[in-house]
């Protein structure tokens, strides 16, 4: 039996830009769009709403800053009766003042994500974007590494303060096996009364499908994924799997099929993610990747030993 | 706290020579079984026992034949105190007569392959290996197109007729959740009373890792793992993310990052393995990967929807 509450929100094009500094071209963000609305997902995140007052616009593709008329552009012309946009901010790189009403707006939901250290602030823009009339969630990021005390106190406070209807638990560092999944999301349903839960999970330890499996198994209704799983470093939990194993009979898995052809395969001659060791390192040390995304760009790319022990060395400092 | 019970068998060569005919050469295996040694690995295996009357030695590499003074030559001067030897035969492929007694063999242990429907010949051949001196294990392959009350069957028949120490649950066509891997490996754990229960998972659907965690938490002690995830099709359980997750001392998973940067990374140019669009849906359709593999080996590989839509079609009628 199918769960009619599940909603997926496909990332290809956030996660993805976080490799090429969201500088997808038009005929690609087209193209998917019009394959994840015929395949019947629920959102598609187009980019980050950051300030083009903190980030240079010359250097990074429209898909950093989500311009109300770039993506009216896109999705121009595509017939699309149920998808919803989300643009992702991240707190302290937004300027508020940059969000339109959502009236004036084609972006249907605003996620913001943060550090649970910054939670204050997150709730304060979440609150912010929804009174402007947008669907908010909240994004917690590195959850991995969050105190206990601390998560709690921060899943307190969004239940009692904040008006996103979604917390999403994130594992940005690919670090998570199915027992902590599990024990997070159980966490979230148990404080978060009046509100859904969502996964974001990576995939260096090749986890990412997995664990959102599991998260769907404690009642994580909202589900993070990427087409063929591009997303920064190992990518994310990839939507042609995820799309097999649900049986709702809303969603299509062709379209993603076919966007994989004849998209996917050519832009993994020009992209580099997935299942590459030195992300897989990291992920077992419950590490940020970007020592093994600058490892990547090095010589050294495939030496595996030496960063291996250059991480445990730091770790044992 | 890490389970002493826990036993790692590495399949590299074994699996993967499903990809290259089990033509490896010498230098290769070589280093891969100095690596598993200095891992801490509990069993490498090598290859298969096949007879040389049904296979034309001329068309196989020496790991479909796996003859006794090939693994001499191929482990002579390497120090290893620990790691024991293991092949696998095939019901109705193997000629009893071939294998020699233990003491006159470098092997330790052989695993007799067999579907549900063959389990007679699979306890036939199994206790004739015990009786020759060998531990032995039966590996129940398919396990996923097995009618309940005949795997029921064949594992109380397993319990009571078979002198297997050991005996794995085979997901062949990677199609497994983790809620059907904890069911079958609970079934299997209560009714083997008196034998221990192995893993081997197929990466169809990027679950082969999760799937073995699952076995280890419903008590599976036996778990099969390949280097870089090599083995045919989409490949198995990588070794490095299984040593990641494995709080034992014993192992070590630096030699297996070193071989995998010195030997796989070039390998991957000449051999094919690993999350690949047709494996990963005949994982979802439950089907065998031999569609899949015949696909990659024509003009149309990366035409996936025809290819989907052409097994949906095969399964409707």
């Amino acid at each position: 039996m199918f769960r009619e509450k599940i909603k997926i929100l496909d990332c290809t094009i956030r996660d993805g830009g976080l490799i090429n500094n969201h500088d997808f071209d038009l005929h690609f963000v087209r193209a998917l769009y019009k394959s994840l609305s015929d395949a019947g997902i629920d959102y598609m995140e187009i980019g980050y709403k950051n300030s083009r007052r903190l980030f240079n616009p010359k250097e990074y593709g429209k898909w950093k800053f989500c311009e109300e008329d770039d993506i009216k552009r896109t999705i121009e012309g595509i017939e699309s009766d149920k998808m919803k946009l989300s643009v992702m901010v991240d707190v302290d790189r937004v300027d508020i003042d940059d969000v339109k009403p959502k009236k004036e707006s084609p972006v249907d939901m605003i996620r913001v994500a943060s550090y649970v250290k910054d939670i204050d602030k997150a709730i304060f823009l979440c609150n912010h974007f929804a009174d402007k009339g947008y669907e908010t969630t909240i994004n917690i990021m590195a959850i991995s590494r969050a105190l206990d005390n601390e998560l709690n106190e921060a899943l307190h406070q969004l239940e009692e303060e904040c008006k996103a209807g979604v917390v999403y638990v994130v594992d940005s560092f690919g670090s998570l096996y199915q027992e902590t999944t599990e024990f997070l999301i159980k966490k979230a349903r148990h404080i978060l009364k009046t509100k859904e839960v969502g996964i974001h999970a990576h995939n260096n330890q090749q986890l990412a499908f997995a664990n959102t499996i599991e998260a769907i198994i404690h009642d994580a209704n909202y589900l993070d994924a990427t087409v063929y799983g591009l997303g920064r470093a190992a990518g994310n939990c990839p939507l042609e799997l995820l799309l097999g194993f649900l049986k709702n009979p809303k969603f299509d898995i062709r379209p993603v099929l076919d966007i994989i052809s004849k998209e996917f395969i050519p832009l993994r001659d020009k992209m580099e993610w997935g299942y590459i060791i030195p992300y897989a390192i990291t992920g077992i040390l419950d590490e940020h990747p970007r020592a093994a995304i600058a490892l990547r760009e090095s010589e050294k790319k495939e030496n595996y030993r030496e960063f291996y022990e250059s991480l445990i060395t730091d770790v044992e400092k």
